[in-house]
């Protein structure tokens, strides 16, 4: 007999086949790898992106200031070529007859995340990734600052099936004039949740997932990534921080050491069980204008491109789900994966 | 500069590339054709299916009761044989700490929607088509006498990159214990609209396409085709009943007729203009405990698969669509199609 099971926060329903559980292996495999070429994301062709908006050049003493857009970064941050949201102009909200528009203001950047072409986060020496998450952390900062925008959204796209259209390893960021509407159910639930038991959800989430076990994937002295109780995909992931933060941006050095620690060992795991998927994850974080709550946790939502949706999904809303969490979490928290040292950087192209 | 439009039901913002429009052959071309192989929907397989729960059989007068699942028939419902959910039992909720569950209860089942493995709902003559709402219609008739349902939802996947496992054909249904998250949003959307302005809002829209016109596909007596004001996807298009009509199921003979039309219409001129797209389309109506309303009206909504779902989609719930709906509509509705007489029936196998 499947199992519906409700998602605490956003209220969501999922079906989860128990009888017929599919393993790691039971999916079918499509191509990640994209058509080579022309990457304009390699070292040397810094002048076919727009300029940059921030990088990470390691420098010795004594040597002078390196030149934007040249070669030398580890991070690289430029705004998108193709932007969906135009940054120049003022919010104009208006109606179209019985419908509301609005002009497309925004920021839309990419986060090259190494000059290696073929590296990964997953491969990456832990302190690169540590790099990744400065970067993305110092462009929140930044534009908080502008007052158009009301929600910032890191996101990364890998390989085709998830929509990725170029292969070097990038993240992308988008700055939004509005509150988008599955970040508003997550807030409103949290806020219900709060308003009834004067408690954090995610916290009391952490809090059962830590005695049970079951659903644990691994954990680290600042976080813990779970299977969620009714996740949407096979094997969809969460990372949470295991204090409670509100905001993303707001945290200290030394959890986004742990942060890089948590991410690369989970996408490790992931690489491993699930012969290096296609995936997409998201940081789900608090709006500019109220970062610091009580009732909103930050966390990162890791979900592996594995299977279709389709009509009964997009009718619904509600997902079937043919890998109970328990399972997924099990084959993730099995995977033996070799740590690489963090101070073994790979040679610069 | 794009636009950011509001879905005035459900307050889903959409981001409309207006700059860059995407034109029908643009978009990546995937696979529709599957695999080949044994198909246990065609003729003389109908015992490779579980027991059929309804049949049409054309029979002459004089003739012997037609088997059951014998060949003869042009449309076959059955239940699917891998079901999301099964049908025995009673609904039982309960807590897991402080998550909820509940047992995996409900039908689905699969509308055969004819014996000629290579028919579609495009090439079918439309007395065929009609035949499938007519199954469609019947199956919804009797499940809703179980006290233990609360939605039906009838959808379709066309093509393997829209979820189809299997190339013959079908549809499916699938009646749910509980009412789905985004039913409840187009619900409550539209209640709300009612309460303030005492109309329905889809009869709303419709009199704004009626009069604005650049969004409309094609009309017939009965129903309206149109591309949405804040579509998701590229060329998504819904049909509504002209009329307000509150549930499918209620509707009358000649409706059913002028939904068959409007339905190969649509589906004939994506084809032509997308190239025989895979999609997926959902039948949208009113739940059973409620199906006579004043402010919900039952439609179709068709999203053809042009366009990869990826984490920006997943993080915000917001969508990213490179093709206006003004333009999407100028393809459709300028597309000619030769219309098959709906007398013309091809040979049976």
């Amino acid at each position: 007999m499947p199992e519906l099971r409700k998602d605490p926060i956003t209220g969501r329903w999922v079906i989860i086949s128990t009888d017929r559980a599919k393993r790691p292996t039971d999916f079918a495999r499509e191509q990640t790898k994209m058509k080579g070429g022309f990457c304009p994301f390699c070292y040397g062709n810094e002048s076919k992106t727009p300029p940059e908006i921030l990088a990470y050049r390691p420098r010795k003493e004594g040597e002078p200031e390196p030149q934007k857009d040249s070669p030398g970064w580890r991070v690289r941050v430029v705004p998108n070529k193709f932007p969906a949201l135009g940054i120049e102009g003022s919010l104009n909200r208006q109606a179209d007859g019985m419908f509301d528009k609005m002009n497309g203001i925004g920021a839309h950047e990419v986060i090259i995340e190494t000059p290696e072409h073929n590296e990964t986060l997953a491969t990456l020496p832990q302190k690169r990734v540590e790099d990744v998450i400065w970067a993305y952390r110092d462009r929140v900062l930044d534009l908080k600052q502008d007052k158009r925008f009301r929600y910032i959204l890191i996101f990364k796209n890998h390989g085709e099936p998830a929509g990725a259209s170029l292969e070097h390893p990038h993240s992308q960021l988008i700055a939004l004039p509005i509150l988008p509407k599955s970040v508003v159910e997550e807030l409103e639930g949290s806020k219900q949740y709060y308003t009834y038991k004067e408690r954090c959800i995610y916290c009391d989430v952490i809090r059962q997932e830590t005695e049970e076990g079951v659903r644990v994937v691994s954990e680290n002295p600042d976080f813990i990534t779970i299977a969620p109780y009714a996740p949407r995909f096979p094997f969809e992931t969460w990372i949470l921080p295991k204090r409670h933060e509100s905001a993303f941006e707001n945290s200290t050095t030394q959890t986004y050491e742990n942060l890089a620690k948590a991410m690369k060992l989970l996408l490790m795991k992931a690489d491993a069980v699930l012969d290096k998927p296609s995936y997409n994850f998201m940081l789900h974080t608090s709006p500019i204008q109220n970062a610091d709550n009580d009732y909103y946790h930050w966390h990162i939502e890791f979900l592996p491109k594995l299977t279709k949706v389709a009509g009964f999904e997009w009718g619904t809303g509600f997902y079937i789900n043919p890998t109970p969490p328990e399972e997924a979490a099990r084959f993730l928290r099995e995977a033996s994966v070799e740590t690489v040292s963090s101070d073994k950087l790979p040679a610069m192209a």
